[in-house]
């Protein structure tokens, strides 16, 4: 499916969020501002009798946890479609079940699903009051992600143009890693490397503005911000790469850490795998940040929210 | 289970809504008059604080949503018990756990089961401060459906006596089917057509004041109002009628279409089943309003809950 | 696991909800007060914005929803978290997914969970900021239950020093038994039997102060409360005892309740097995209280919950 990334663009305002790529700068900038004031103060800003439908077709507890705070706290309804029971296991099509649920007057969808592009099928077959929000498309991209990330690296380190940021592990195919890459990018990050396995690295990663290297020791050295990706084991085996070495190589431990800034962020989109991709001591340590990146991750995402009740009212 | 279809009228007082069967026209003409209201203004009336429990006993995503939208848009709690973990898979009766649920200080349970009658063994067991609305018994009946479907005609096509509507599909086993044909008796149609192969018809239809065509192009011929109903693959194999047969037979494509008015309205209770029983350019093509009643389901849910609270306060 | 049974005190305040034993009287008797307060009118108080997180690890209907209904009865939010479909079953730990849930910024966990110490575990790891509630852990205790119990018999029968309570059933595997003769105790309680086969009591009864009587008409001679236990098929068959005995034994009917004083109030936490444990025509005769602790659970859980939000503040 060829993906239209200008959807979400509707004379300029932001109407749906499905994509970091193609996203212009003022945009991600009005989301981290928006979220700055969420998160002072969480009851600065009301949005009253809403309808947020979330469809979730892949599972989640905690991206959809977070959705359903984040418009609880903007005073509406989150409404939960599940999918394992819906018509749609009996044989009704994704766009019949999105034209039913857009019929009840909803005015937000959450959308999650293995096929990337889904999300950008549904906001162009949407009428103009509804707002779509993209939690994730396949090996596409998780838009939301990204900004809680950047939200969580403008607060911790200020601006963008002198860090230096490593994102670590499977790149290949991580939708968190290309959203994170295409917003560092726009944000005018300084130098951003991607660290791992070749077998986990596109080979097309030479259009990205990164720079790969294999060894993690280089990977992070002098960095500013480590991002560890989760590792999916069902990929390594793919990839014929053991667990055990995977760690050897690339697990982030504290002798590791050394070679980073000293006061270098850890971040982590979670759920973390212990002993696999990082050890506790790193993951609960002083250069940590993955707790706040859950809080974040509400603010954030009252920011996307409320932006786009805005746009599309 | 002999059914009481009186049981839902307290002193003349709708108090539960069970069955289209045996109901006044006047409650009809009431329950529209009032959707209309939430149609046209959805924030005209306000009912604070009541607790409606949903009582799935068969999984449903549209029509459980729709009461879960209608709860909330009349300020109340919505509460879904799950079956599935419920006591009842621990050989608790149906019985004790209504009188559980009714000991929580519910004030409204919304129930589906697939035995007839279940939502008027349970009315006539719950106290008298509790309403209870039929969201499906088995092949008996859908009355929130026909409601629904009966508002939809009044909007689109006015008064009822000067129609003539053509339901088309497996009526022996439709639930939605029986709740139809009662309404639109009620309401005075003038002609009504039942239309599918002899084997899905049920053999004391002559009881119900339709005829019936087992000709497709004769079934709708001048009608004002086609509904087609959803086919059940498992039932078919029943009934030994393959799904070519049946679309080539039954199927409303776009040259059936004009046996019928020009004007007429092409219905769906919906999840449709796209080439099986419904041609695409039909389900989107300017005669259909399929999607408005999904939205008019959610005024007349509205509508029917709000009138049994004012009766059972 | 050695459980701490003073967690849930914090200078003498009572922070979180984790166990009746080690319990000061004055915090049992604040309870009862307060949800007097709550069912005599259920606005008297209102604690606005507060999150509470479910997290169920065993299935639960009717524990979960009351505590669903209790929380939007104090205007709270009640977030469920889908443990089935959580990174827990993807290898995360528990404590990940509280630390993660804790950055969300719930204010409340209720925890059920198989192992014993579970939610204790829970409230050691979390800021003083999270409130927790031991919905259940494993055969240790069931403490709201306990309370809703209590509140029962003082709605019922005024003080506890005059009175004879007998609990009847599988003592052994009872969570619920456990937390009612701490909870008795530290009342007051007069007497105490506990009664069923021996195999199903635990060796060290005798540090209860409880009477343990084997045979049913005496265990319940003259008592003012009866609690019978729900009997889980499964644990029968572990001590060889048939369910035909059982009831023999064991079944509270008509002629066995005459040995207890004639205004005994007959208990059950639900859900009741008519004809295992107790039968139908005493279950729903005119002794029976078992729906009032239903609804009197609701009341008693707001209770707690805000209590706990008033010290937590």
């Amino acid at each position: 499916m060829k993906i239209n990334h200008n959807i979400q663009l509707t004379d300029g305002r932001l109407t749906h969020f499905l994509n970091i790529n193609n996203l212009p700068k003022s945009h991600i900038e009005n989301i981290i501002s928006r979220a700055e004031e969420f998160h002072e103060n969480s009851n600065s800003m009301k949005y009253m009798g809403k309808v947020v439908a979330s469809l979730f077709f892949e599972p989640s507890t905690r991206t959809k946890t977070t959705f359903e705070l984040a418009t609880k706290k903007i005073s509406s309804d989150f409404i939960n479609i599940d999918i394992a029971n819906s018509s749609t296991s009996k044989g009704e099509s994704i766009l019949d079940m999105i034209k039913t649920i857009e019929a009840m007057k909803c005015h937000m969808f959450i959308v999650r699903h293995s096929v990337p592009g889904t999300a950008h099928y549904i906001a162009e077959s949407v009428s103009d009051k509804i707002a779509v929000i993209n939690a994730g498309d396949g090996s596409n991209e998780h838009p939301t992600q990204a900004m809680l990330d950047m939200f969580t690296i403008k607060k911790h380190k200020g601006d963008f143009e002198n860090l230096k940021v490593s994102i670590v592990g499977d790149i290949l195919h991580s939708r968190v890693a290309k959203s994170l890459i295409y917003a560092l990018n726009i944000l005018g990050t300084k130098k951003i490397n991607i660290v791992g396995p070749k077998k986990l690295i596109p080979d097309n990663y030479t259009d990205w503005n990164v720079q790969y290297c294999s060894q993690m020791d280089e990977g992070i050295n002098e960095s500013d911000v480590i991002i560890m990706l989760r590792l999916q084991k069902e990929r390594m085996h793919d990839a014929l790469i053991s667990m055990d070495t995977y760690y050897d190589d690339y697990g982030l431990n504290q002798s590791r850490l050394r070679h980073a800034k000293k006061d270098a962020i850890v971040m982590h989109p979670g759920p973390i795998n212990r002993g696999v991709e990082i050890e506790s001591s790193v993951a609960d340590g002083p250069n940590s940040v993955i707790l706040n990146q859950v809080a974040y991750g509400i603010s954030v995402r009252m920011a996307i929210m409320s932006i786009l009740f805005d746009n599309n009212k």
